[in-house]
């Protein structure tokens, strides 16, 4: 059975009755899995982690839209982290027996039916974007609810479903499809935070590194430690390991060495399983010789 | 729920009329799964990969004695490997929401079933053992059917289960619950034999080396690459990736290096992520930060 996992980030994060409607209403859908949600008071804002088939997860959306519209008005929303809508941003990502078409399908499908019934304007953005200038989230919500709506008014900034104009109280929505991300920590045997900004620098798309690292040098000042912190948006095309020996290179010529590394929330087994294959130079090795993946084949 | 793995091993390998029917018995048991079969003609006999939950589990076993017993007469049977039954050999092995303490009841429940309905002395082994000489499947079945059958007479070879008796043409049977085995090669640099053969003989436990390897050195002729051939029998004490580091220092110490590693066979997903945690240095993974973990817990 295909496996989809779909993580909504929801403008609100202070209202826990609110936050309770929406966690019931996710639970009564039938095939999808509540695996996990935080909410963030000073964003004010919330993330669900949903797990479940195609059908599932677009029940699961359309059941979060119905709960957060009546409950959120953006005219009266305050929070440190930028948002364009109620419902503000849904990635769908594949997990098992899944491919990313299905998941860019998925997205689309999801879209029109929000833009139906609920009069939201809808983008689509990440793989299911259908111009390069959607592909990043950032540029969709650059100016947030305000820019975007000015912004709409232009033919380039049609929304891909839905009216051309923002709904009243809900703003826009950003519905799309990516690969898994893992939020992976790299902390260095050195309290200098100069040396942690260089490697991050280096390794980082944005200053010439690998495709799909975000990095930024950080200082743990309980632990006197500094960190390479980072999203790695595709494990595939950037693996966990290559990272991982490219931070080892530039530590050592600052005299300095990697103490161990973390994983923040959740990694598929995917990630880890090709970084044993690269260590114990596997030959051969395809993801069926797990007997895990064997028992979940059709 | 709970997975279990059983591989039974039979002393049929010859007539694909009679191997036929066990798939067929095997594959008609609800909740069971036939993950795999292989016979082998040399050695006259079959092995069946299965997976399920205990329940199943223990009604495939059946099955299959059910099928082999009237199929398979030991007086007739010849053949390179040695054999002490028509079901040879019966190790369960946990694999999901499942303890080795769930496979030894497991065993023990099958055990005293087989005995009961189809009148065979039944052996416990490994983990399921109830003395530490039947701990080893080699002490059990030493001089074969012919010396098993002579040392029952007595007191303490009398069976776990069953008659103190040989079954006249099934013989005895060995069942038990023991860890998954990886079968682990290492390929070298190299076409020496006997570097091989000298590195399987420091990491492995007979010698000295580590408590669950077996390992010897082989010579891959056709690609002039000398081997060392490994059974890790539980990688949870001896991991893969201390077995791996090891041989390439020992292989170092001849000027040699690692080419390439393989898997033979199926591996659990959990040997690889130990893996990946060592080579990465992960502080604090648990294996629920595994995303398809998350998504079977109950």
């Amino acid at each position: 059975m295909a496996i989809i996992e779909c993580v909504p980030n929801i403008s609100e994060g202070r209202r826990p009755e609110v936050i309770a409607k929406m966690v019931e209403a996710l639970r009564s859908v039938k095939g999808a899995r509540l695996l996990d949600h935080s909410s963030d008071q000073s964003h004010n804002r919330s993330v669900f982690t949903l797990a479940g088939d195609p059908v599932a997860l677009k029940g699961a959306v359309l059941a979060l839209f119905e709960t957060a519209i009546p409950a959120i008005d953006l005219r009266s929303h305050s929070g440190q982290h930028p948002r364009i809508g109620a419902v503000d941003v849904v990635p769908f990502i594949p997990i098992e027996n899944a491919t990313m078409a299905d998941c860019v399908a998925l997205a689309k499908e999801t879209a029109s039916e929000v833009a139906d019934r609920f009069h939201v304007p809808v983008f689509l953005y990440e793989e299911a974007a259908t111009t390069p200038a959607r592909t990043n989230l950032e540029d969709i919500r650059r100016g947030e609810l305000e820019g975007l709506g000015a912004r709409m008014a232009s033919p380039e900034w049609a929304p891909d479903f839905g009216p051309r104009h923002l709904h009243p109280t809900a703003g826009a929505s950003v519905i799309g499809a990516r690969m898994p991300l893992i939020a992976f920590n790299v902390n260095l045997t050195t309290d200098s935070l100069d040396i942690a900004k260089r490697i991050a620098q280096a390794v980082r798309h944005s200053s010439g590194g690998f495709r799909y690292v975000k990095a930024k040098g950080v200082l743990l000042e309980d632990r006197g430690i500094a960190q390479v912190s980072m999203n790695l948006t595709n494990h595939e095309e950037t693996p966990m390991h290559r990272v991982f020996e490219a931070i080892q290179q530039e530590a050592a010529r600052y005299g300095v060495g990697v103490l161990e590394s973390e994983i923040v929330g959740l990694v598929p087994a995917g990630a880890l399983l090709k970084t044993a294959e690269y260590f114990l130079r596997l030959r051969t090795f395809t993801p069926d010789r797990v007997l895990e993946t064997r028992l979940r084949q059709e």
